[in-house]
């Protein structure tokens, strides 16, 4: 019999690309393995102890579902930022809920706004559902709120992302100037304000938690897979106005939450003094790949996320073969997709283990790969 | 500022209903403890000590992200079954995968066709992206087969669900006739075959796991939330043609599994012994279930599931009675949702304890609602 022929226009013309090849892809394609995992804004330090024996705890308890209301998940949540439990809604990571905003609101053909470079993952869902990309360049390596908004207002987009701060550049912008543009955005437009990376920032650069709550077209994103180390956990989460909260309930899987992950959560928002410690970790730990990045005549960018972005000087092929060179000493990275910004690395925090596997290769990748 | 007004018209006429009200909210809305949870057909006698010993093991992994391409899980469940992986995918339980197969298949306004009273979560997403529901009854509390297919031809279906066993009536098919069945499926039509409920049947009642590979139009689903008893680590699978099970990979959320349910899923299987017990457990707590059935009076189906379906002999409100009157002593049980179903009850195995509430507490009940 013939392949099925009946799928969706939509889904038969979608690619076979997928947003990230995962490290364990590239051990078992290059027959390699990785000794310092530092490519995909994991956080090497891992969640808290307490957090690991809730996770231990709950394993008997996994013979049940998770309550579909997420009900204990959800007020845990809106306790810990002091707002009302109806402004918030949970899902599977920040890309589970990426594609519920797009399937919520793009028709197949309609415009969505996003900074060249940005979140690959938006952008598979954005195709996912037949929607239409409109890029913005970054600006001086930050994502550009005057020309987000004008593609926006230009378009008349139903959607439009942005990222503070930003993936893959590590960049912020001040929280005053995020509530000016976001406020700027027309109401017929849904901002997401993605927020992934919101625990590693300094202070002023994320909103005030309710500062935008009167607004239905704002959905502000975050999760418990950065600074609270639970990205095999899978749970993200919005805040946003009661009534767009509410949206998701029509559509996602309401038994899609894994138990342990949930109680996970719920440990972590509990421990806010190994937060405090793992957020000094990182912020060292940044330091300690600038310093690398500097020693090798390399320029680490500023960042207020759980990575470095450091600027090699030349090309995306080059920043390409270096990302290879030092996978081939078990230092797995990653690098922005495209131009200008694939003139970057991406290194992501670790352990001290982690940074002196990289800082040992990549003197000897860079002699290889040549001067820019 | 007014609600956001452009969510897409298809997502804007949803309503808030919810394929199922979980224990939780119950327990909080009537302000009652669940004391014998044999609602949800999910599994008290649990996951192997094994498999809670692996969950317990991956907690400190969790800081990882799960490999995307789910390549051991795969690959394990495809030896398990002796087929090769890329018939296998996977997903967030079989709720998640019903939503990607709708998503793949059916635009706005096609026919869907399923049993009347079959699974409400189906139901949901083919609502959910703006699929017809056109519904087959129940023949002789058994799913009509001829009825689908006729219904499918002259609507000519681009979907069709049918659940062997089945869910909410526990009755089942021979492996013979479900083969003729889904052969005699045109190739315009794809049919899902829910085998959710695979492990707890006889012998007989699933067709060898090779045995429709051959047809692209055909993809069965599997759990590890009922007689493996991991509900909560919601991960589920399809085994289907290479062509069919590649077009998930098109949409699915690549970083949706959590880290601890793969870890769980692989040990699982790996546990045959455990799997055997339980499902000896379980038959037993069938046979205890229809024991209590008939010691009241009502009268209990034949079931090739973890749970059993008993007659009470009247209509769906005597029976919303009987439930609501256990759920007051503590005993979570659900009940189908449209006639001639909801005559029924339908209760889940459990241990002792759970039996035992429940044996104490129906003829109570049954006293409080009067006779049929």
């Amino acid at each position: 019999m013939p392949n099925f022929q009946r799928f969706t226009r939509i889904a038969s013309a979608l690619p076979a690309t997928v947003p990230f090849v995962g490290p364990e892809a590239i051990e078992r394609n290059r027959h390699l393995t990785v000794k310092a995992r530092i490519g995909a804004n994991e956080s090497g330090f891992g969640p808290a102890p307490s957090v690991i024996e809730a996770m231990r705890q709950a394993a008997t308890e996994t013979w049940k579902y998770t309550d579909p209301e997420n009900f204990d998940l959800r007020h845990a949540i809106a306790a810990h930022h002091g707002i009302d439990a109806r402004h918030v809604n949970v899902g599977e990571g920040i890309d589970g809920i990426l594609g519920q905003i797009v399937r919520l609101i793009i028709d197949p053909g309609m415009p969505v706004v996003t900074s060249l470079g940005g979140y690959p993952t938006f952008n598979y869902h954005v195709t996912g559902y037949g929607g239409r990309l409109v890029t913005v360049p970054f600006k001086g390596d930050h994502e550009d709120m005057d020309g987000l908004l004008d593609a926006a207002r230009r378009n008349d987009a139903p959607l439009l992302y942005f990222a503070n701060p930003d993936n893959p550049m590590g960049s912020w912008h001040s929280a005053e100037r995020v509530l000016e543009f976001a406020r700027e955005v027309p109401e017929t437009t849904m901002l997401i304000l993605d927020e992934a990376y919101g625990e590693t920032a300094p202070a002023g650069t994320l909103p005030a938690t309710d500062a935008l709550l009167d607004r239905p077209n704002v959905i502000r994103t975050r999760t418990f897979s950065k600074a609270f180390g639970l990205a095999g956990s899978r749970i993200g989460y919005v805040i946003t106005a009661e009534d767009t909260a509410f949206a998701f309930d029509k559509i996602r899987n309401h038994f899609g939450l894994n138990r342990i992950g949930v109680a996970a959560a719920i440990a972590a928002m509990a421990d806010q003094a190994y937060l405090a410690e793992v957020v000094g970790k990182i912020s060292a730990a940044r330091d300690r790949i600038a310093g690398i990045a500097r020693a090798n005549g390399l320029e680490p960018l500023p960042s207020a996320t759980n990575f470095v972005t450091i600027d090699c000087g030349s090309d995306g092929a080059r920043s390409r073969a270096i990302v290879d060179g030092l996978m081939e000493h078990g230092v797995f990275i990653r690098m922005p997709g495209v131009a200008p910004l694939n003139r970057c690395i991406r290194v992501s925090v670790g352990t001290e283990r982690d940074m002196k596997l990289f800082e040992d290769a990549l003197p000897k990748v860079l002699k290889r790969v040549g001067s820019s």
